[in-house]
Order: structure tokens, then C-alpha cells, then sequence
């Protein structure tokens, strides 16, 4: 079912629910969904609606125009997404390919929907796997002393296939802050591990060293404070003593791979929105 | 905060959001929080709304009669509660008291919010626990020849009492179909095994000789056919070879506590929607 | 590196750590790990040892020999396994193709250590895959009259490819008791169900139905009884109202992936020992 | 069952296994079970040895003088224990209840086997669990000018009363290093966080303003430094974007009981042998 998506943040007043469904219901729309939050601490209000697009009776050029005047004397900060409309997701990696390959097997099977135009890598190692899935891979080695030629030549493909989300899939390059703050809220990256802890470089070897009892993955949204952005996913597995640390990356990798999956899943569903260093993550939901 | 909290479902329609959430704006209320699930294969809608009860401006009943007005044409079938009432909970026992215990302990942290005026059990052996929280215990034993007389005695004094819920705490008497039916939808009861798996007696002892690799804790409505209620919580723990008959009671013991805890919680909250052998179990949210 | 297996299982009696041991130490090998079980229930008692092959001083014959004459008086009943010679497995497929990827891209990965020269089905729609990985791929189709000369056909590959574990990933075909019985112990089937819940057929519907708040995933070794066989893996994920039949199906295949996988990679590294319906199953150790 | 339990620990050699077991199984014992580990990165070996009490033949000094001298040569560090002996353990609290209540409540229901004689408090307001169940209630209040004569008093009763094992069930006083230095390896703390994630003070605040999608607990041996020791046991729970502050502290709870009376188990089952910052907890076995 085709359908269009609100995401809304305010302050927190009376009548919202009220004013904001009607809005919707007396132009004719089928409310397929509705969701809020409210976080008491700062007093903000998040919704998300979802509306049968079927429904809609005029352009949404005008849907867009009506509703910006509604929402200007609310103080609404809103988008509006059509799911007719197919994303464009970008893949970067290095030369770990199992959430590559995790990626590109769930859109196969239809869990995430979205167009994937482009792999991107520092390395030609996982050029087979674009092969295999029949997806253009650009390889774009990083000199040390060339560092900003080459993300800059990323940027440019970014740009030039339209891309709407780029996934750092085990991407193990620091990105600028210009590029992180262009795609801020579009860039998703997985860390391998139950962040805030080993926040950083080789977690799974401290991990191992400090004899933690469970390790994590965890994944956000990139922020030019590496490793800081907010919090989308994290999900953890057991391990023992018995666990060396090449069993934590064998295990940790079935970890990263639900995680980043779930949180790219939810990103695609317009799902997400975020305040600080928080994100309010709305369920599935039918 | 004390709250008003609408439990309403009714066949999908256009508007509803729209037009509930105004019914309570033009009546001045703040709306804290609007839920809403819709069953896509029986076409029947469900929602929570939650208010402010310091925005209700009428009395009760006007409030009540209003909405009745309002809800007839819609065909809602509702249910309003104020959390100023508390409810008040029996709870029952037989020979185990893990399941008590929690359930008193929670109470006392507050995690729970209602009255336990009473503790029935057909044995003596839990009454210190009564004694030790200062809970009225009545021991009601069942003589195989008068089963029916000591549930007579107990559902008077569940009346006597005023009782609004009704959990059996590892409670291992079957009850009647009108009992069950009198108090539908409030009888909750924890099944020592992750149903429809082991359905039935001896659930540990079973889950040993099938050589399960999990073991779980149900809790459900209680209905007139056995084990076959409205589910409303579940969670497992796993298992290996290594643990006895004895171990898989250790180890479900913690599995039961919590899952019942959660489900009277759940209930106590006025979040859970029966639909038919399902139950929609809205989150705790804000 | 290469090891010496051995699995032991006879009735429990006093000193059968020391006088295994003491057997292995005094042919001057390393015992690398040691690890037992003893089922107080039926007095068996279960044992895995693993040497350092290198320690190996006579021809393997010899020491199965002399192990031979050791066990009898003993009462042991064992096999021995040496971890140089590569394991066979065949993979048997239907329509659905996440359980046939995750074990080739675990292969790739190096997290199973297996060859794998054999994809069978009983469709030809997962072809492609076999190509990706360059494993022949052969398509047997069941006639609704020619059910028993399909498994003749499917019986004759696996002799003909020396095949030495089956694995059904979900092989939607019931295998004849002869077939089962000639593969005991080496023929792992995923049930898309936490059995023994919704033993059987369309397990995600019924599930879905019963209302349960977890879904689960089985893998175990098939026997004549279907779904029935010793259960060496279970896990299970979290579900809500909210999920729709579409819903617990796509969930329920991240966690058929994950169990079948840790069932396979156990029976690979000569972790299981079966003991009538139950399995015994030795962590992965160091 | 009455056993005796010897943890060993010594660099890693060939024959172990079998000297080891030889030498209990020529003294007539029945080994019930014999855990090893190797730590491949240190070369350190690790066993517990678990015999049947009643299969002793000599006085307990006999046979510990005669290990000892089987032990030198080998360069065996270790340590005995006999299951008959109950252990003492005092715990130590605050003002929150819930892990003292726990530890408690599992000691009645035989799920941890010591003696409690004695409960030791910064706060009056615990006085009434003591009561409940008659074990002494002993406030030491903390002056600030006075906190190492209120430690001193808190050490003299540790050992007055002969107390083993020192669990610190939220008990928010920082232990000096002597003291910690004295009950190395027999004191427990939980921390109510994943560790390292916010180590230190106010974990769910930190967790609510960092946005975690979970939240967990800790169970450790105490060092000189602080939240530091070697790890025992973890575990989370997931939480989401409308879990406030209090709900985390809430949710929380669940999670600290189960993993400290776990680690407690742990201990005074003799399961749990330390190697540096990490530690080797065995199952408990059969």
C-alpha cells in the first residue's frame, strides 16, 4: 500500500492530536496511523502520521503548501514523505562484506525497500559481491596524503546517483564534518560495540581484555563527534571465558548485522526522528 | 499525574483519530496520549486515549453520558477508568511463593500501583507472607468432595472484598466456567511454560525429557478452556543439557515472576485490549 | 589446528576421567579439552575429548585399535573423528533461500568449516544461487506419483558425493523412515516453530492466531517421528499485536538463519552426542 | 549432595587431565565433574575438580597436605572447599531494597546456599527487612569526617561474625584499598550498568541522556579500583525512546537481581576462578 508520511516535532501543547487529524481528515484522508511522543524533560512533541496516499484528492505540491500554512502558527517542524517514491541507498564498505551482504540479501527479499545504485569502498576486495547482486562498485583507495581528494570524489558520486541514505557498513573511515553535516540524518553507521563502551578503535579486543560477559553493536546516525551520534539500534549476545577474541567477531558479527538491518529498516520506513542526542524510534506498526 | 483513560474498539472507519481527539479538545481535556492498533485481518480498530483528569471540567457521569451519546452512532465498544480509583487486587497461592512475593515487593517499590486487601490460598503453608506485608490471608482448602463449596467461598469473598482483579499466582486449582466467565478479562494467570507448548501439567518435567533449549512463563487471561486464554505476556530463559528437572524450576521461577509482573502491570495501566484469543498490549509510553 | 576428536558415551562408573586420560597421556598425547556430562536421571554418562593431532605417534588405525580393546570392558560406545579430513554437506532447499545463503556465506566466512559440493531442491528457483557460489545445483522435482523414486534420486547424489551431513534448510519434503534411518544423527532439519509448539505445518499462522508474544526457530535431527528428533538448537524473538502474519515470517527467518547455523556448526566440530530424544551438546571450549 | 570442590590454576602442561584426575581416582574419590579452560593468549590453565565427599577416605588434612605435595612440582596454585561447611555472607545496603530482598528470598527458597548472619547498613531504613527475616540489622551510619572509623566497625563485624563472602547489594560507600585488598576475591558488588558503559555515579541518567536502546547491570569482584574488577556477570533489557529516567531505575531492577544473585550463586558454588581483569565462571554442571 502506497502511503504518505508526516513526521512532526513541536512543543508540547493542547489540541495537537486533535488539530493535526483533522487537518488530515477534513481534506478527505484515510489516517492509517498515528502515532507520538512526548519527552517530559524538554517538553517536546514528536508525531508521526501515515496516511493512505490513495486518498490524497489534490497535488501534493498543494497538500505540501496547505499544510506548511497549518503548521507555521503551531511552530511545527515537519516533513513529508511519499512511499511511491523508491530511496536511494548507498553502501559503503571495507573489506568485512557480511553486513554487505546482509543488506543487499534483505532488500532481495523484500524486508528493506529501497534502490542500492551504489557500492562504494576504499578497498577492491568485496568487487565480487557487486558482481554477484549485479550493483555498480566504485573503489576509491585512500591515499594517507590524499585523504580529502577521496572523500571529496565520494561526495561527488553520492550526489551524482541522487543517493538518499548512505549506510557505512563497516566503512572504516573517518568521515569530515562538512559531510556529515550535508547528510546529517542520513548517514547510518554500525559501530561493533555496545556503545558507550569501547567507544573507539579494536573493541572487541577490549572487550575481551576487560572480561565483559556480553557484547553489543550498536547503530546511529554519524555526527561529526565520532561515535557520539544518536542511538538508533543496539542489541547484545552472551559470550563466556570460554570466548577468544576471533569468537567475539564471529558472534559480534551476527550482532551487526540485525542491528544495522533494523536500523536502516526503520530509517527507510520514516520511522525515526530525532531530538539531540536522542532518537524516538516509532514501532512497525500496521 | 492522575489520568482518565479511554479503552475503546470498534470496526475501522474513516476519521476516527480525527474525530475522538476532537471530541475530547472541544471538551477541554489535554490529551497525554492517543494509541491506536488496527487488526487488518478482522478489520476491527482498537485505541487507548489517555487524558488529564485535572482538565475534566464536568462530573464523571456527564462526561460518561456524553461520550456514550457520542460513541453509539460510531459503534464503539468502551470502558473509561480514572487512576484516583485503585484497584484492588486478590491474589492467589497455593504452596509456591515466588510469585507472591514478587508481586507484594513490587507493590511496595510502587511499581505496581493498586490495593491488596486479601491473599487466598486452599493451603497454610504461605500465611507468614500475608503476616509479613500485613495482607489479610484466608485459607480456603479444597476437599476433593467440595470443590465447588470452597469456590463459593472464595468468590464471595472476592465480592466481600470489592475485588477488581483477580491473580492466580501459581494457583493450581481449576476454576469453573462461571467464575471465569463473572470475572472475564480479569483473572490473570501465570502458566509455567511457553504456551501452547506443554500445555497442561508437569510443564518442567515434560520440557526435560523433550529436551527443549529454552524454557518459558505465559501469562494469559484465564478462560473457561484450560491454558487457552487471551495471551498477554511471555519471555524464556535458556537451557542447556547440564540443567536437572530441578534447575528448569529454578530457572522458570525467575522467568515467571517477571512475566506476570509485567502482565498485571499491563492490566493495572488499563493498557490491554482483548480481541477475540489475542490481546493488543499498548506500551507503557509517556 | 588439526585435532583428534573423540565422543564417548557408556554407563556412568568410577574413574572414567581418570582411566581416559591416563589412556591418551600415556600414548603421549595432548589432551586439549576434556568435557563431560553425566545424565543422573538414565546413569549415562557422555564425554568429548580432543587431542592435538600433531601428539599422534601411530598410524590412525592403531590408535582406533588399541582404543577398541580399551573401550570393550569398559562398555563405551564411541567414534573418532580427525579434523584434517574436510566434512561433506549437502544442502537441501524448496523456495526460500535466507537458511541456503547464511550457511554459504558462513562457509566463505570461515565460521563453518565444511565443503559444500551439493545444493538439491526440489525447485529450480534457487539455481541462481548455486551459480553465485559455483556449487552444482541439482533440481529433482516431486511428482505427486513419484515421491519415492525423487528420494531414490536424491539418495544415490548424496552416496555419490560422499555426502556426510544433510542439512534441510527448509526442505519442505517429509523424508521415508529408511532414508531417516540411514542418515541417523546426520541429517539436521529447521523448524520454523519453537517446538514442541506448533509442531506441524503453517507454524507463523497459528502462532499468529494463538496471539504468542515470542516466535521461535527449532533445528534438530530428523528422525521417523516428524519434528520429533532430538532438539539441538532453539532461540526465539519478541513479537507484538502489531505484527502481522508477514511480519513473523520475516522475523521468524533472522532466527531459523541463526539457529540452523549454530546447530550445523556444532554437529561440524563433534560437539553433539544424542542420547534418546535429548541431545547433549558441549560449548564450543577452547 | 556433600562434595569437595578444588579450584586449580597453573601454566598450561601436558598431562593435566590425567594426573589430576589420576590422583584423586588412586585415592578411591568419584570424580562428579572436571571443568577445564585454557587461556590460549596467557598459556594458563584452569579446573575445578568436584568430588563426592562421601568417597573420602582420609582425615581433610590428610588429603590436603597430600595434594600439596602433588601440587608443588606441577606448580599448581589452589584452593579446597567442602560443601558441607556453609558459607557466611553478610550484605551490605543502603536505602534500595530490591537485591537484599532477592538474596533473601533465594536463600529461603534453597536457590543459594549460605548463612546470612548478618546485615550491615549505612541507613536506618532497611531495619525491617532484618526483621522479616530475623537476621541481624546492623546501622553504621557514615559521618563524613568518620568514614574510615564507620569502615573499621563495618571490618570488625565482618570479622566477628567469620563472614566469607561480602556482597555489596547497592551499597554506595567506595571500600578503602586494604579493605578490598583483604577480601580480595570475596567481596561482590553490583553496578547498575553495563560496564564499562558509565562506570561511576547516576548510570540511567547517563543512559537516558546518551540514548541507549539498552540498559544493563553488573556484577564484580571489587578492586582498589573502582568499578573495575573482574567482571562475573552481565546482562540488559531493552528500553525505548519512551522510557523515562524512572522507568530505566525501574526497568533496571530486574536486571541487577538477577545478575547478582547469579553471580553470588556463582561464588559460593566455588564456579568462579580470577585471572587477572578477567574471570573463568564454569556451569554449574551436574
Amino acid at each position: 500500500m502506497k502511503t504518505i508520511i508526516f513526521l512532526i516535532q513541536c512543543p508540547d501543547q493542547k489540541g495537537l492530536v486533535s488539530r493535526i487529524s483533522t487537518f488530515f481528515y477534513q481534506r478527505g484522508f484515510n489516517i492509517l496511523h498515528c502515532q507520538q511522543h512526548t519527552d517530559v524533560q524538554t517538553g517536546q512533541y514528536f508525531m508521526r502520521v501515515k496516511l493512505d496516499l490513495d486518498t490524497l484528492t489534490t497535488t501534493r505540491r498543494s497538500l505540501e503548501e496547505d499544510f506548511c500554512a497549518f503548521a507555521r502558527p503551531l511552530g511545527l517542524t515537519w516533513s513529508v514523505h511519499y512511499t511511491d517514491l523508491v530511496q536511494r541507498m548507498a553502501i559503503l564498505v571495507s573489506k568485512t562484506s557480511h553486513c554487505l551482504y546482509d543488506l543487499l540479501l534483505r532488500r532481495q527479499e523484500g524486508e528493506i525497500r529501497c534502490e542500492v545504485p551504489l557500492i562504494l569502498s576504499n578497498h577492491p576486495i568485496l568487487e565480487s559481491v557487486g558482481e554477484k547482486f549485479r550493483i555498480p562498485f566504485h573503489c576509491l583507495p585512500v591515499a594517507p596524503e590524499a585523504k580529502a581528494q577521496q572523500e571529496e570524489q565520494v561526495r561527488r558520486l553520492l550526489k551524482q546517483y541522487h543517493i538518499d541514505l548512505v549506510v557505512l557498513a563497516r566503512y572504516m573511515q573517518i568521515l569530515s564534518r562538512p559531510f556529515v553535516e550535508e547528510y546529517a540524518g542520513r548517514i547510518i553507521n554500525i559501530h561493533h560495540a555496545f556503545l558507550p563502551a569501547f567507544q573507539g578503535g579494536n573493541p572487541y579486543q577490549r572487550a575481551y581484555e576487560r572480561g565483559v560477559k556480553m557484547i553489543g553493536a550498536t547503530a546511529h546516525y554519524a555526527t561529526a563527534d565520532l561515535d557520539e551520534g544518536p542511538i538508533i539500534e543496539q542489541d547484545v549476545e552472551r559470550v563466556t571465558h570460554e570466548d577468544s577474541v576471533e569468537d567475539l567477531v564471529r558472534i559480534g558479527r551476527d550482532v551487526e548485522r540485525v542491528v544495522l538491518a533494523r536500523a536502516v529498516k526503520a530509517h527507510l520506513e520514516h520511522r525515526i526522528l530525532i531530538a539531540g542526542r536522542r532518537s524516538i524510534v516509532f514501532s512497525a506498526g500496521v
